[in-house]
């Protein structure tokens, strides 16, 4: 093993374990209404849970309102202060964001004895786990953490990543998503020999196509691509032998508008020096 | 409030909750020794815990092997196959990484009625949370899920977000953190409206600063940013102000060498014109 290797993995340590918690239909308590609340409910409903916020009416933050009015299909709001552990019932997570910090303190340490993840904003130390800054896009999501060093930070080099990514990355997704289930109802089976086969395809499948390609297909060229591929000894067809085409692009977009500038700076040099050498005056 | 919000808020959902979770020092159990154990046993050392690879010798990948010789001050090897929920003991988190869908479906069955958070892999339906392509640069973490849609594609977005990074940003969060707990110490307390100003005027410096101003503070500069803008009224001071110099670039990197090819294309325009203008033959 080479020198640097070995003293990567000595040196590995001093962060998290970034990881997608799966709460659908599950039960989520926010102790808390103002605009930290008003956040995590919106964190929280993109995880699909049943969410109950518990907030006398007049610490509700005016976006916290809007979740409770528009989201009731999954927010629930009783209008008073946290009164005991029974409210804890039923919970699979627990958030505070409250000003009261020894409230917070107390309702972490009924969540630690019913071993129920918890979150206390502002107080990281009491905390199983942090939220991050966010980018989503349909099933692609990606979160930026800075281990507690600023919030702020994070959403900055959001900013820097959403430049790098087209938009369409999510809908490529989609499809991908779409593509492997055909391929589980052709190949059904969890793990084994099958399951590694099918993620070595779809691994070349991904390698070898561009991910904008994927967007463009449907059922029936999904279809083909199983048929081509998949079914002939396992290879990656090319887009045209599953009949899609990408979108054309002109001439015009390809060669001659990223020419433009270069030409322009070319016709200036040459204007002047037409001009310094036909306009000279005369004796 | 604008009809897209309101649209935006009814259709939230469909994704999974992006954490990042605490282990330092945390007891977690991980049973299989293969390839993916390998790579599970270097998420959790990412976050400090204790890790039990529970895994006959025989099953043991060569990079599994690595870990438990090179980190033997957190993995434990236990060359044997799991036995019963005995194993579970004082576990605050289970992976299990096996062919046997059977036994990961018994251990999961296990884990969930003590309450111990679980991943199965392979297993998607029986995992608490789900793991992703991870960025690691210092204390930023970055992790892409595609939400169980396809592991590859998170990966060739890594590599796309990678490239709108310069690989610095990790010493400049640090630097952050730094200047966060000076001031931390000059005014202590949790939560609070001092909370909020301290909160506010990380903000204004980090809106304000580039990136890179961080990396280029030590410990006497970050007094001064305290002296010069915490305490003047909270406001954010210059780098001059502070003693610090962004390291020159030359009148040459920054005028001559971008404007080159432009120039060049002029030049040969001048040219192509002046050869035409005075090579003309004569009569």
């Amino acid at each position: 093993m080479a020198h640097d290797e070995e003293m990567r993995i000595k040196s590995i340590g001093g962060g998290s374990l970034l990881i997608a918690w799966q709460l659908k239909d599950k039960k989520v308590l926010i102790v808390g209404g103002g605009e930290v609340a008003s956040q995590r409910v919106e964190s929280i409903l993109t995880a699909d849970a049943f969410i109950t916020v518990l907030s006398p009416e007049s610490g509700l933050h005016p976006r916290t309102k809007r979740f409770i009015n528009l989201r009731s299909d999954r927010v629930t709001h009783h209008a008073r202060p946290f009164s005991g552990q029974e409210e804890l019932d039923g919970a699979e997570m627990v958030l505070t964001a409250l000003d009261d910090n020894d409230l917070s303190r107390s309702i972490v340490e009924m969540c630690r004895a019913r071993r129920i993840p918890v979150n206390a904003a502002d107080i990281p130390d009491l905390c199983d786990f942090y939220f991050g800054a966010q980018i989503r896009d349909g099933p692609l999501q990606i979160v930026i953490s800075t281990n507690g060093n600023g919030p702020r930070m994070a959403s900055l080099i959001r900013t820097k990543l959403q430049k790098g990514l087209s938009g369409r990355e999510g809908e490529a997704i989609t499809k991908i998503g779409q593509l492997r289930n055909k391929l589980k109802e052709r190949a059904p089976g969890v793990g084994g020999q099958l399951g590694k086969e099918r993620m070595k395809w779809m691994t070349a499948m991904c390698n070898e196509w561009a991910i904008e390609d994927f967007i463009l297909l449907d059922e029936g060229s999904m279809d083909k691509v199983l048929d081509e591929g998949w079914e002939k000894n396992k290879r990656v067809p090319s887009l045209n032998e599953v009949g899609v085409r990408r979108p054309q692009t002109s001439w015009i977009t390809t060669f001659i508008l990223p020419a433009l500038p270069t030409a322009t700076v070319f016709v200036a040099g040459a204007l002047a020096a037409t001009l310094l050498l036909t306009h000279h005056p005369r004796p």
